[in-house]
């Protein structure tokens, strides 16, 4: 089926910003609640938000094979279920109804009324109940620098990095939206020169740039995902902020891995750009330092051009923009993480969710991090205003950003903004 | 409210084994798939499966807050979800319906017909959907062996052992019940002297004896539980049997911990006994080695005296007994695990599952892995029939069982039982 939805000469009879990341050849899927407390999948087109539920009921999706309530759900797990046929269809459909061609429900005022929502008439909601979450560590500029800083430039990398994408299991539960604030974490720490740890608020909490993949049911257990059909499992892409806390991750993570100091709060952005959508801005990935086993040899463009930026905002200041970095600078690909991470017959289901880790690029400024923007606090990040940084202060709000562009069309993934709050006191 | 169902005088009006790991005063919470293909939630008593949805449709459950559907259901999240109050009315009724003086069931054959079934006629299914599952490291023995095996005797321990209940994420979807096959997974190994990485099937396929922990829900995100209060939200236990291939898990683990290792499959019990049926079995962990920080410290019994054994059946031979342990044996405790889980703000939800991490004692026969029996494969273990074993074989049944028991009442776990089979052929 023709990805008609991608038409860059299409535009819409609805009145949206210039610039907007939405343009009508987006088409991101996100779950909201409306004026009227419902709860619904919709998309997203200039500043309207779009309610799926409402269109399908209306017959805008006939001729489609969906189920009646598919967009009457508080997930998007089901619709992601059907499958990349079924996703393509309806993007596609949502095109056409919206073209400024279409007089159906452009004239249709009564219609428009229960369909068309603005921005701040609803409420985002997380887009999938994500029941398994898998962080990858695919950025080999970050790896060399976290590395550096830990164990000199010489043991930066470790022995297996060039051979497998690295990954962890991360926590489902406490995966929130855009908008949600968090809370500094509290957690046991080993201060430098000390004989025993303490207990106190993170002094070290530090943000991530990373996108995240969001699947489909994929497989069965015991049966791995060739490389080359990898990506017909995907879905779409969102911005991920994987917050970290990095004195109580020090203290605690040999030898299984990052636990507390990661899993009080995961940030998404709440639209999920679907693959189709990217389709355009298709790119290669960097080429490979060594060359990988025949389960994770990937050809052709596997990536995106996806320009992804940091700003942190102080309390009542402006904004600065801390890190430029961008989605093709991974060394490992999407298709050969979704590989790897099913050679062993691991079963990937629709809504789970997988990071790509921190994704920092050659340049300094381009780093994912705090961590290595000031490098481990040595060289403080100075802000326009509000001071410097050597990482997360309470009040900030953090701030990713995410775009492809060419010539004639730019896609976006909005925002993922999250603000700290002070931690609790222990008990 | 009283746990009038552990009353060790009560007997039943069913016809029941001696010795049997179910009898009147267990009362556990599983789902199955009945003769006509219904999946409901029940529980067990001896030999019989008992059939909650249609005690509850026909009245038995009056005058308890049960919504109609709570036992018509794929699984034990939302009854769980319900609170401890309602799952001790729940288990106390039963004990009363079943018990030798009480005519109402007893009586009314119409009823048995639809309540009661036997084992051939059900097949068992995964108790809950697990939303996120966490792997404990909390055996000291354990620690020490592996650290030993790896690191030699004088750096066996990390420094935050004593500290810190170590733990890390693990994946949910892998999760299987009692009686599924496994594979034995494929993946990426680096063999010993090797310069490049191969990929093949795990020859060092290994079990770990564990028990979980379901819990309720719990917390909202933000919130830490105290240590004093975390036996509140857990629901009950099962044995769990953390599959590990030792070669995949000893090549990837670094920096991030275990995962394709572990990930291919993890198997439970699939009856959940209640803390409540446990209640009797009460005992105090070891005396901690280290002073904890206060929001670790637990007072009086807060473990279980629960005896453990995993046994080994080569393909059409008979079983050997390769290891008796202890669930008491455990340095840190389910309080202070959940303390430690959510003194970030982590939230945990009705269905998560906690592993203990492998559960081994001081002598060499109550080690709860092959890794430790076998010393690393150096002392492969002799089998009474069918060789011997530096891991596990294609086609051995691994089989875990635990019970507890005093002058009474014994209670137990059943079996955790899988086979595993060949892997299938790399693409």
């Amino acid at each position: 089926m023709v990805i008609t939805a991608n038409n860059p000469d299409r535009k819409t009879w609805l009145n949206i910003p210039k610039n907007t990341d939405f343009p009508i050849q987006n088409i991101p899927f996100g779950v909201f609640l409306t004026r009227d407390d419902i709860i619904t999948i919709g998309t997203r087109i200039g500043d309207y938000a779009i309610d799926l539920g409402a269109l399908h009921q209306l017959g805008y999706f006939e001729g489609i094979a969906l189920t009646d309530d598919i967009f009457l759900q508080d997930s998007l797990n089901d619709f992601i279920a059907d499958g990349r046929k079924t996703w393509r269809a309806v993007r596609n459909r949502i095109a056409e109804i919206f073209d400024e061609k279409n007089k159906s429900l452009q004239e249709n005022k009564e219609h428009q009324k229960v369909i068309l929502f603005t921005l701040d008439e609803i409420e985002m909601q997380l887009p999938v109940q994500v029941g398994d979450y898998t962080d990858f560590y695919s950025s080999k500029e970050h790896a060399q620098n976290v590395g550096e800083m830990f164990r000199g430039k010489d043991n930066a990398l470790l022995p297996n990095w060039l051979h497998i994408p690295v990954a962890y299991h991360g926590r489902s539960s406490s995966i929130i939206p855009s908008g949600i604030p968090i809370r500094r974490p509290l957690g046991q720490k080993m201060p430098n020169g000390a004989e025993t740890p303490v207990l106190g608020p993170s002094r070290a909490l530090d943000f991530e740039l990373e996108m995240a993949f969001i699947t489909t049911d994929a497989n069965h257990i015991g049966e791995p995902i060739p490389v080359a059909e990898a990506e017909e499992h995907i879905f779409g892409l969102v911005l991920f902020n994987d917050w970290s806390a990095r004195d109580i991750q020090r203290w605690e993570y040999v030898p299984l891995g990052p636990f507390l100091g990661k899993n009080f709060a995961s940030s998404i952005s709440p639209w999920i750009v679907t693959l189709d959508a990217l389709e355009p801005y298709r790119t290669t990935s960097p080429k490979p330092v060594k060359e990988p086993l025949s389960y994770l040899k990937s050809e052709g463009k596997k990536t995106f051009d996806i320009n992804l930026e940091v700003a942190i905002q102080p309390d009542g200041k402006k904004e600065t923009i801390v890190c430029k970095s961008n989605f093709k600078y991974l060394y490992w690909n999407m298709s050969q993480q979704l590989a790897h991470h099913t050679i062993n017959g691991c079963p990937v289901k629709s809504g789970d969710m997988m990071g790509s880790g921190t994704i920092s690029g050659k340049e300094k400024d381009s780093y994912g991090s705090l961590l290595e923007l000031s490098w481990n606090g040595k060289k403080p990040l100075k802000l326009k205003e509000g001071g410097d940084r050597k990482f997360v202060h309470d009040k900030d709000t953090v701030i990713l950003r995410g775009y492809c562009e060419n010539k004639k069309v730019r896609i976006g993934f909005g925002e993922c903004s999250t603000k700290v709050l002070p931690a609790i006191k222990p008990k």
